[in-house]
């Protein structure tokens, strides 16, 4: 099978007389200026593998948080985290989260499991010839893991997980990634091996290399049960004191409230059960240089609390099951967004996981510091101060 | 009852000097140098409202996808859509896509709703209680209405949905809120409804003013059926001379890629069955100004596909079921924000749906590439040429 | 257009003769005798419109639960709940916890929602002409609500929701359907209405008369938020010394048991969060001549828990959101079924919210009883000493 | 940890006296006569294990549907399947289906999984010793077999899924069943392990045995993707012209009724996206002494369908992934569920997949009959003339 590329376009010169005759031209047709899109301080030759048709750039405002208290296993200690957001309150609150954990002993995060998937199906004439290649793939999976991991210096196949309907087998290959979010890696890896597959099994009519599985850039319950990049738990044990100094309410009535939402989470199908950790994702996201269309799956939450002792401790957890992030590739090299990987630590080999505790602990300090405005009944009154009436 | 605030931070000051030594602070502390970070083109006295403790901006780089050709009711004609990612190929790609669409005809887009939610939960000592107040909220809808409306010159309460659990009703006012996404419009006019009810049902015990059925910056099955935002259709028919030509597939073998991915995306309880509608939302969110967080929402999709006529012509639609859109308040005004919605047509007032109509119909155009390139098989090279490996 | 009939089957006889005959000759082909399954108590000639080619019936066993204390609006006092289970240990659980209900003085049930659907999808040429549809059938309503009512006595159209995705306005007609389930009513109903919009909607292109909105016979999430049958609340106050005495549990352990359970059913993607609803409702389904195939709506619960006061009793609230219950038409008028109506004084007009109160409290007082043994670890024992080892 | 029992009813005699004691106090409290109920035809001594508190028996009218030709690999040939329902139209339907599919060759069945499961949550003092349990586990497994597979001689431990949020390990003990539906069987080993684990864990704090993700007698998404019973496939392809003969409609028409159907049963959250799987499983449940209450599971289904050749001809396959069936234990022995085993040639050890490829067929023909008469639009006039109007 020959692989045809997209021609490569010739006006993806990546300099900033092209990127300002792009904008020349864009002006011209429409009449828009284009002035502050055309004021970046890095020099455009960095950027071949982000992007292309390259005119300029977004200004996204940077906030700071924190300090932010981590008992983690690779981050450990205080942080400041930048939040490059267009929302009023949001840095507020959840520096507000940030202040009451660290005087209730910080955060303790742990990351419990990190795969990153591409999911091909198989197509078969029928459904029992597509049972059978689940044994086939049972027998070869040496070859298959050799042929997959053939591309890729750093990605090993974890594990073929493999659903079966109709006369297909839906698979989803799962790797280990490194220190990249890896969808490419495990796009060429996963490739590889199914063109082993389609060369050696004999009844395999054709396979598509996704099909739904992945399921890259959505929301998916497969996603909230099977982990897709990393899966993370923060949790922490507030008193309640501390809880009703900065929250102005008491522990008694955020879990009550905790309560009735994860009954509203039950009725509406929701991907989360937590108020907004979304927030909290997006803005480190694009701060740091990762991808934003993993929003999509990272915004997936699920909230836990107890009240603990007799003075009614609140013990609140959140597990991120699908939080995409990387400190090697995509845009993490690029300025700004390095600059913020090595704000908070995150710079260089090894320290993924570190920057994957820091957004899960940011996290869980958003959704108490709203979820606590929202009993307090603070909410509405804290954005008519910091936000704007949108 | 009171309405504490959340303490105005006094560092909160919006000048160049405020941002430098907020960063000179973090770099003493973590040894981090922010030097792009500071780099930003305007003053930022222009950000309160939008970002609290700003030290600097991230510089995401825009690509310009198109021509686009659009037949909508507020879009029409062509356009050059700014796309704000660091994944590489993505604007190649989606550019790919409105290159075939446009010599199919153009992408006919249509607005089908519009709405946007506050969901307060009311508590009962009882079911039955709470069911009575069903009735007590339809006999008071007036007043109710009057005291929601009283907040907001621009919007209108729409409906108020009601689901019952326990000894709750969950409910969600849903208003249109003009220009803007609404959020905090709802929420301060949702709230004036709330102590309305409060203080004339005598039965109620307290609310919750949102309690998971909005369901805000998180997906939910909620809003794929009612709607969150803007929802939009985007429609296209493209003759199978034309697909082939463009994607080097056949319209037979696309159709059965979506048939297979459709069970997919029912096997793995995916929040769309399509290729990845995150990619065209978020980047084009990013551009504009718009509230990435609003990424959990958006990127739920419906494809759906038909062979048409003897040649088997294709037709696909997509339908956005939360796509959340504003040209007024939030970032929208922000500098590169705003100049990228000029290159849209979509600055000053009225034009909020047109940008519905040309994310939706970006949408459509990139699904349309990626899924070919799949079939095609040209996926892993297109990354491969153009992206990082990531 | 034109109505054509499923061919009379003429060995629809429904005489002793023609089933023995029938028996005989499935006997013959296949060696197994039909002794058993010959042996009725009632006249064959009550079948005809609950089934076709009778042969016999099957027997199901039947064990007499409670007493059951309600506190209903229909249902008041002490029941004895006849449940048609092959199930060791399902009587005995249920009537475990209607003993310690009622030592807590008694279920309260609520009835706070009542509808049947039927599901129309109507096609149009275009997403657009779909949309004005919406606005055409709010201007027509009165019009297609005459159509659809002219059909049925007692059936009253209650509201027409509207879906609408690519060129389709899928849509929901709700009805009341006094004493009967309603099924046939409301597809006939809609059925009458459909065709009225057929003859007066000129862009209209067809209709599927169900397109899986309704969702007939499956479980949904539409389901979940918006009823199916009745819409019934169970709700309990247990003393904390009662939960122990009965249960050999603390209310505190239970309650801790349900939090652990909630998560677990957000993980899973569970139409219900408590432990097993289906087996008092598939019971007493059975018993008293429902339509089992609603077990696939009926299954759906929401569980609800709260530890109160200083002795932390223990409140549980089951809210069963797609309830589909019937006193008239179907198997209830059949000899055995009507009479477990009567042995629950459920016969007779104007009995339907006795009967859904009935099954609603049963539930609740299963679920806590298994709920329970789970947590004091009997469950395994309990099924030992008095079911099966299946 | 003792094991207290739920304490022996004193009143649990199988006899008929003691039944009819029981039918005639429960008559004189209520006034309902129980003459029918007290009609059985066998020796209520046969009862312990399926029921307890017996009074007596329901009558579910059986319709013979057939014959259905089957192509398994347990199933062969012609059957004629036993339905007990009280729904008109039903039998009819299934069978005008079937005749139609016999004439195509009959219906293509694979059992492509097997397993059912109890899923304990083990619980720790933190997300980071419940991660390090899931590597514990891994290094125990043998033990940890041993331990469940003492207590059965039949069932085998197939595999352990782990599912991590918050402080707490989900499982899913998997086993095979041999004959058993295996509930109970799978509730004692599993029990086994757990006290195994419990005595040699020491970070362990407790377990549940049941935590909702198994998730016994509910419907959910794990189920549809990892199989609970059987995951069973019933493929067909029907010359188009033999669907015009059959059922007045062309094949275009049922694959464009099952593309706007497969586009709602999106938007509802629906768990099954085909017209009724729900009738056939019921009813060939309720006629072979199966559960229920697995109703609930049993009804999730994927229709996929494909127009193939020149002449459109119509491929169907349904997938089946949580089909919980027996023949032996729960109810398959009482007498008349034991003659329906035997009409189908499932009695005796060995038959349990022949029993699931026949439902599965069985469903497969029910729905492309209802499917067929939708898009005919006969499905009103159908059960006008065999139905009651419900």
């Amino acid at each position: 099978m020959s692989l045809p590329r997209i021609p490569r376009d010739p006006e993806n010169d990546y300099s900033r007389e092209a990127a300002r005759h792009r904008r020349d031209l864009a002006s011209e047709q429409t009449g828009a200026r284009l002035d502050h899109v055309g004021q970046y301080s890095f020099d455009p030759s960095v950027l071949p593998g982000n992007i292309e048709n390259f005119i300029g750039v977004a200004q996204v405002p940077i906030g700071l948080a924190g300090p932010l208290l981590i008992d983690g296993e690779y981050a450990k200690g205080e942080f400041y985290v930048p939040m490059a957001t267009t929302e009023g309150t949001l840095v507020a609150s959840y520096s507000r989260g940030m202040k009451m954990v660290a005087e209730a002993g910080g955060v303790r995060t742990t990351v419990v499991d990190d795969r990153m998937q591409r999911a091909p199906a198989f197509i078969f004439d029928s459904a029992r010839e597509a049972r059978d290649f689940v044994t086939w793939l049972d027998e070869h999976e040496p070859e298959v893991r050799k042929a997959a991991e053939s591309t890729t210096s750093t990605g090993k196949l974890i594990e073929i997980e493999r659903y079966h309907a109709s006369r297909f087998v839906y698979t989803r290959f799962n790797f280990t990634t490194g220190d990249a979010a890896g969808q490419n890696m495990v796009s060429k890896a996963t490739w590889a091996a199914c063109e082993w597959i389609r060369a050696n099994c004999s009844p395999l009519r054709d396979y598509m290399l996704d099909a739904q599985l992945s399921t890259d850039k959505k929301h998916s319950q497969i996603n909230t049960l099977r982990t897709r990049g990393k899966r993370v738990i923060a949790e922490v044990q507030i008193p309640s004191n501390i809880l009703e100094k900065h929250m102005r309410v008491t522990s008694r009535q955020v879990f009550q409230a905790r309560q009735i939402s994860n009954q509203g989470a039950m009725l509406s199908g929701s991907s989360a059960n937590t108020p907004h950790p979304a927030n909290g994702i997006a803005s480190v996201f694009i701060a740091t240089g990762q991808d934003e269309a993993n929003v999509a799956e990272a915004q997936a939450a699920i909230g836990y609390t107890e009240l603990r002792g007799e003075d009614s401790d609140y013990y609140y957890s959140i597990t991120l099951p699908a939080l995409i992030v990387a400190t090697y590739g995509g845009g993490t090299a690029l300025p700004t967004q390095s600059e913020c990987l090595d704000l908070l630590g995150c710079k260089g080999s090894g320290k993924v996981n570190k920057l994957a505790e820091i957004i899960a602990a940011t996290v869980l300090c958003g959704d108490l510091s709203l979820g606590s405005a929202v009993v307090a009944d603070e909410w509405v009154g804290a954005h008519d101060e910091l936000g704007r009436n949108r």
